[in-house]
C-alpha cells in the first residue's frame, strides 16, 4: 500500500473534479486547534500531518508554506472531552480543505482504540497463560491498515494481515475440500515462516485436527464455556502438534460481547473478536481556526 | 471514481503481493448462501457480483466460468435473522477469496441502512412541512459513496457530496473570511447549478445571514428547541432571500442522539445528522459453501 | 482530478519511454523568456511551474536545484505581441524537455481566455438584467477544468462542470423518459445542493415546464430572436416556478457564432455557448533560452 | 499509453464522485443516431465504441447488455451536413452518459481531419519532389496521440510523436550545447533506428548545418521564399551529408496560414505547420436517441 | 498486486506511445507455435494467455475474436530441444505485438525452473531429515513474484516473500539495534501468525541467539562446514527455543555454487541460496506464425 | 515511463501491505557503505538515491532528514572485489527498508555492465569499418529501460527500444504479410524520424530485399561465416538502396556466444547479441551499517 496515495485517494473524493484550485502564498496563516469532543484515546495522530500536505500538494498551484502540527498528547494518550490534541498552522485553504479528511480519519481511529482500551479493561485479572486479544479480517473496505493500527494503539493485537501473513482454514475452506486433511494438505509446507490456523467448530473437528497432527494453531469458534474447557483440556493433554512438535496455540472466537473474563479463565492463549474494530462507538474531533494572519 | 478500481484496491488489500492466482477451471464450482445473521435492511446487493467477478479477474489465470448471482431479496427489503439474501455459484477459489471483502461492504452497507429505517422509525409523524432526514460529510475516508448510498436505501436523504457539489459555509470559512458578508462574497455566484448554505451558530449569526440577503440555505447548528423555534420563526417571517427571492430552507445540526421529532416540529425543513452514518450498530452476513462440484 | 498526475501524464506523452533521465547537477543554469507571439490574455501561468517541477522530478536523478519563474504580466493581463509574460531560470535539461508540454497548455488556456474576453467584448450594454455569458460542456477530452478555468479567466462563467454539479434534462433525457413530467421525476430531490436545469426546444414544451412547476432553470434552445422574447414573456409572466417559490432564470443556448447584444436584449438571464472554447482561434507563445550558465 | 484507461479518465472527469450507477438490465434498450452538423471529414470513429464499453463498465453494476454500433460512413468519408454517420444501440443510461465524450471525442479528431484534407486541397499540384504536409509536437496536452491520428486520417503525415522516436535540435538547444557540431554531437549515435534532425534559421547557420556533414535533415525555419530558393540550392549541390552518404531532407516550418503552393515550389521535400491541428475550426456532431425499448 | 496491470505495464514498455491501434477483426487469424529452443522445464505457461489478451485490450480498438491457447505440455514438463509448447491462434496483429513480451517471459521464467531442477537434481541423497531448498529475496526488482513462481515449478520452495510475511533479522537489523536481544525484541510478537527468523554470522551470535531462547528459526550465514556442524549440534543439543518450545529449524545460506549434498549432510535442515535464480542460464522460446487466414 | 513510480511498484513489491510505517525522525542516523562483493564495473548508481528517498517518502509518517549518498566510483568504473562503491546516511529504517531494492537493482544492472565490457574486450581489434556491438529487445519484462542503460554504461549500444522507435521487419512480420514486398508496404513513410530495417534469413532473401530497393537497414540472421561474406559483399556492391540513396547498413544477429571478432571481420557494420544482457553472471553488492546515531 501507497499510504500517501491512499490518502489522495481520500482527498479526491472529497474534492472531486470541482475547481478548487488557490495560490497558497496568497492565502493567511491561520493557526487551528484539534480538541476531542469526548474522552478519547488519541490515535491515528501521526496521518494528519501527510493529509495536510497532500492537500497543500493537491490543490496549491505555488508550494506556498508546509502545514505545521504540534501534537499536545502522545499517540496512544488518553484525552479529557474538550483537551487539545494538536495546534496546527497553515495556509486557510489548506486547513479548510483538508479538516474533514483529516478529521474523519482522526475521529475513527480514535474511537477503535479507545473502544479497544475500553474492552481490555473490562477483561480485567486474565489468567497468566492468556496471551491477549486479537482483532479479525472484518473492517471496513480500505481501512484494514488503519483499523489494525487502531487496535494496537489501543493495546490489544491484531490477527492476521490478509490472505498474505498466514493461512487461516475455515469452515468453507474445509467444505471445499472435503476434509481436515485434504484441507490442510493443500496450503501445508507452501509458506516458509508463517503459520497455518485451524478452525474447529466442535470437539469432533478438534479432534480431527489433534489427529491429522500438523496444524498447531487451533481457532475454537462460536464454543460456550463447558465445550471450551474441553478443548482446552484436550489440547493440553497433546501438548504439542504431532508432526512440528510446536505446542498448541489456541484462540476462542465468535465471542460477540461475550464475558471476555470467563472466556480467558478457560485457558485458551488468545480471545479474537471483531467487535474491537465494528463494535466502537462514535467519537468526534473538531478543528477550529483560532487565529487569522 | 472508478469503482472497479476502487474494489480491486480492496481485495489487494487482502490479498496482498502472496502467490494466490489459480486456475480457474481446475476449480470446483460451488454454490454457497449469503445469510443475515441479524434482522437487516439489505443494502449493498449490487456490489456483490463485481468484488466476485473482479476477484477472478484478478487471480484466475484462465478466465473460467463467471460466477453467477441470484438474490433472493431485493435491494432495501428486511431481512429476518438467518434469512438466504442471496445464492452464489462460482469456482471455489473465487468464492473463498472474495468473500471476506464482499462480507465486509455488504454488513457496513446494510448495517448503515438499517439504522437509518430504525432512526426515520423513530422521527415518526413529522409534520408536512418537513421534508427530511440527511446525513453529512462524516464518512469513512473513501467510503463516502457506500455510505451516502446506504443512508438512501435506508430511506433518508443525502447532503452535499463533497466540496464539488455545493458550497457550505462553516464557522472555520467565516473565521478565515472575517465577517458573513466576506464568506459569502469568495462563494456567490462561482458556481452556475449549486446552492451555497451557511452555518448559523446563533441568533444573531442568524441575522448577519438575514441582512446580507443572499444565501437561503441555513443550517441551525447546535441551537436547542427554543432557539431553533425562534430561527424559524425569524426566517418565515422574512420568507424569501432579498437578493435572489428564493424561499428559506432550514436545516438543524447538531442534533446527536436527540430528539429527532421535536425538532421537526419546530418547522426546520430537514436535520442532518452524521449519527445515520457513524452511529450505526454492527451487523453481520456470512456466506455458507453448500455444494460442491 | 489530481493535477500534478494530470501534468505527468502529458509529460509522459512527450517522453514516452526513452532514456531521457539527467543528473540536473551537471547541467548549466539558463535563464529563458516566454513570449506571447500576438497579442493575448495571458491565461494558465500558473500551471506553468508545475509543469517544469514535474519534468525534473520525472527526468532528473539526482534533485538539482529546483526551476524558478517570475511572471512579467499577471494572470488574465492583456499581453501586446511579443512581450515578455514570464522569466524562467532552471537546469538546461529541466526547460528544454518542458518547454513543449508548459507552451502547448499555456497557448491553449491563453487562446481561450483572450477569445472569451473579445466575445465578452461585442456583447456590450447588455440589459442590467443580463447576468452574464456561461460555457458548456464541449471540451477536449481531458482538457476541461483547464478550458473552464480559461473562460473564468476571460471573464465569462461556467455552467456546470460535469454531471456531479448539476443535473441538465435535455432532449434525450426527455426522449428516455418519454415526457417532461417523467424526466422531472426522474432527477427531482435526488440532490441536496444542485439544482435541475431542463431544455425546452419550443413554446409548447416550455409551457409543458412551466406547467409542471418544480424546474425555475430553464435552457432556451434553438430559439430565433422572436420565440425566445415570448418563451421570456411567459416565464416572467408567470415569476416563479410554483412548487418552490423559486424565480425562473433563463439560458439561452444554440447560439453559434449570433447576436450575443439582441438575444441578450431579448430578456433572458444567461446566454451559454460552447464557442467560448471551441472557437478560439490558435494563439502561440514561445520560450527563447537567453543565457547559459 | 493504455487507450481504455486514458477513456475512463476522460468519463469520471464528466461523472465526477456522483452517485451515478444504474443497473443496466433495468434499463430500456435504445437507438440513437449520430450525425454530423456540416461537412465533415468522418474521422475518431473507431473511439467510440470503446468509449459507450466503457461508460457501462464502470457505471453499471451489472453488465447487461453491450452497447453496439453500426457505421454508416467509413473512416475517412466525407459527411454531408446532417448525414447519419452511426446507429448505435445500447441501455439508455450507457448512451445518455456516454453522449457529450464520444460527441467532444469525435468532433475533435474530425474537425483536425476536415481542416487537414482541407489544408491538403489548397496545395494543389506541388511538384513530384513534394513529399508531404507534416503535423508538428504543438497539441492539446493529453491528445497528441489523437490529433496525430486525425492528421492522418485527413490525408498528412506525422512528424515525430514525442523526445522517444527522433532528435529534433532546435534553436534552444543549439543555445544550451554552445554551437552546431556540440548540438549534434549530444545526440549523435545515441539512438540505433531513429534519425537527428537540426533546424536552421538562416543560411549561415544552415552552413553551419552542412559543413558539420552528419545531420542529412534539415528544417529551415521562418525563411522567405528566397531565402528558402536559396537554401535549397545549396543542400542539394552538397547532394547527400558528407559523413554519412544519405541525400539531404529538407523541411520548411515556420508557415502559418502561409502560401503553401509557393513553398513546396522552392523543391523542399516536406511543409511542416501547427496549423493543421491548432487551426482547425469547430465541427459538430450530436446523437439523438430515436427510438425507446 | 493486481497481475494484469503488471502485464500491461510490461506491454506498454514495449508499445510506447506509438500509433499502433489497429482492428482485429480486419486482421487475418493466423496460427503460431511456440517452441523451446533448447532442453528446458517448461515454467510460466499461464501468464501467456493473459499477455495475449491484455495485448489485444490494449491495442485493438474493436473487441475482435479472442486469442487462444492450447498448451502441448504441462507446467513443469520437460521440453526436448525444439519440442513445441503450444500452438496460439490469434489475429495477426495480436500475435505479432505480444510476441516478445509473451516469449521474454516464459524464458525468464522456464529458465529459473530449469536451473532449480538442475541444482536439486546435484543434491543428491540429502538424509531424510533434510527438508530443501529455498530461495531468497535477491530479485529483479518487479519480477519477484514470478521469480518464486518459476523456483516452485522447479521443485525447491520459497523463503519468506517479503517483509509482509516473516522478520529476518540480519547482521544490518542486529547493528542497529545494537544487541541481538535488542533486535528480537523489537519484532516479537508484532505478528500473530508469522515466525521471526535470525541470522547468526559465527558460533558466538549462535550462542547469543540460544541463550535469547525466542527466536526457533536461525539462518547460519557464510559457515564453512566444520562450524556448520558444531552449530548444528549445539542447536540440535538445546532441542527447542526455551520461551516458545518450538524445535530449532536451522538454514545454511552464503553457499554460492557450493557443495549442496556436503551442506544438507550437515544436519541443517534447509538450505538457502540466490543462485536459484540469479544464476540461471538463459534459455529461449521462440514463436513462429505458421498459417495465415 | 515514469521512474519514480516504477520504483515504488517494486518497493511496494517488499512491502506489502504489512504496517512497516514509522517515524523517521525518531530513528538512529546511520552510516552504511555498499560494496561490490565481486570486481565489477559500476552501473545504476544514479537510481540508488531515488530507491532510498521513494522508501523514506512511502513508510516515514514524518518527514525526517532525507538519506544522503556520496559515491565513491564514477558509473562505469572499475571496482575491485570489496572496494566500497558508496558511503550512505539516513534513518536506520530508511536503510534497512530500502537496502534490498537498492541492492537488487544495483547488481543486476551492474553485472550486466560488467558482462558488456567483458564482451567488448572479447571483439579485440575489429576493422575500422566495424560501428559496435547492440543488444536486442530480449529484456526482463518491465526492466528493459535498465538493462538497455546497463549495455551503454559497458561500452555497447541499444538497438531500438521498442515498437515506438523503429520498425524491425522479421520472419513472422513477413510471412503474415506474404511477401517482402508487402511487408514493407505496411510500415513504409508510416514514420518520419525512424528507420525500417528488415530481416534476412538466408541470401535469397536479401536479394528480395535489395530488388525491393527501400530498406536500407538489413539485419543478417543466423547466417555462417561464409553466408554474411557473401551477404555483405552484395549489399556493397549495391552501395545504397535504390529508393532512397541510404547506403546499406548491415547487422549481423543470432549469434550466440559466437566469434564476435570472425564475424566483425566480415564487414558487417553491428553485431546484435541478447547475451549481453541475458548471459550476464550473476555479482553482488552487499550494504553493512557502520555507525548508528
Amino acid at each position: 500500500m501507497d499510504l500517501r496515495a491512499r490518502i489522495r485517494d481520500w482527498l479526491i473524493e472529497d474534492f472531486g473534479s470541482a475547481p478548487l484550485h488557490f495560490e497558497a502564498a496568497q492565502e493567511p496563516w491561520c493557526e487551528a486547534r484539534i480538541r476531542a469532543k469526548s474522552a478519547a484515546v488519541l490515535a491515528g495522530g501521526p496521518f494528519v500531518a501527510p493529509v495536510l500536505e497532500e492537500t497543500q500538494a493537491l490543490l496549491a498551484l505555488d508550494q506556498g508554506r508546509p502545514p505545521e502540527i504540534e501534537w499536545r498528547a502522545a499517540e496512544g494518550a488518553r484525552l479529557a472531552a474538550g483537551e487539545v490534541a494538536a495546534v496546527v498552522h497553515g495556509h486557510a485553504q489548506t486547513l479548510l480543505k483538508a479538516e474533514r479528511t483529516a478529521l474523519n480519519l482522526l475521529s475513527h481511529v480514535s474511537e477503535i482504540a479507545t473502544h479497544t482500551a475500553a474492552v481490555l479493561a473490562k477483561l480485567g485479572n486474565a489468567p497468566a497463560s492468556f496471551r491477549g486479544l486479537v482483532d479479525t479480517r472484518k473492517n471496513r473496505p480500505g481501512l484494514r491498515y488503519f483499523e489494525k493500527y487502531a487496535v494496537r494503539i489501543g493495546g490489544a493485537r491484531n490477527h492476521r494481515l490478509g490472505f498474505f501473513d498466514g493461512d487461516l482454514i475455515k469452515d468453507n475452506d474445509i467444505a471445499a475440500a472435503g476434509s481436515v486433511p485434504a484441507a490442510v494438505e493443500r496450503v501445508w509446507e507452501r509458506r516458509y515462516m508463517t503459520d497455518v490456523q485451524i478452525e474447529a467448530q466442535d470437539l469432533a473437528q478438534l479432534d480431527a485436527v489433534l489427529d491429522d497432527g500438523r496444524v498447531h494453531l487451533i481457532l475454537l469458534d462460536n464454543m460456550d464455556l463447558a465445550t471450551l474447557r474441553e478443548a482446552v483440556s484436550r489440547c493440553r493433554a497433546r501438548g504439542a502438534a504431532a508432526k512440528t512438535g510446536k505446542p498448541y496455540v489456541l484462540e476462542a472466537s465468535g465471542i460477540g460481547a461475550g464475558d471476555y473474563a470467563a472466556i480467558a479463565a478457560t485457558g485458551v492463549d488468545f480471545i479474537s473478536t471483531s467487535s474491537l474494530v465494528r463494535g466502537a462507538p462514535p467519537l468526534d474531533f473538531n478543528m477550529k481556526i483560532v487565529r487569522v494572519g
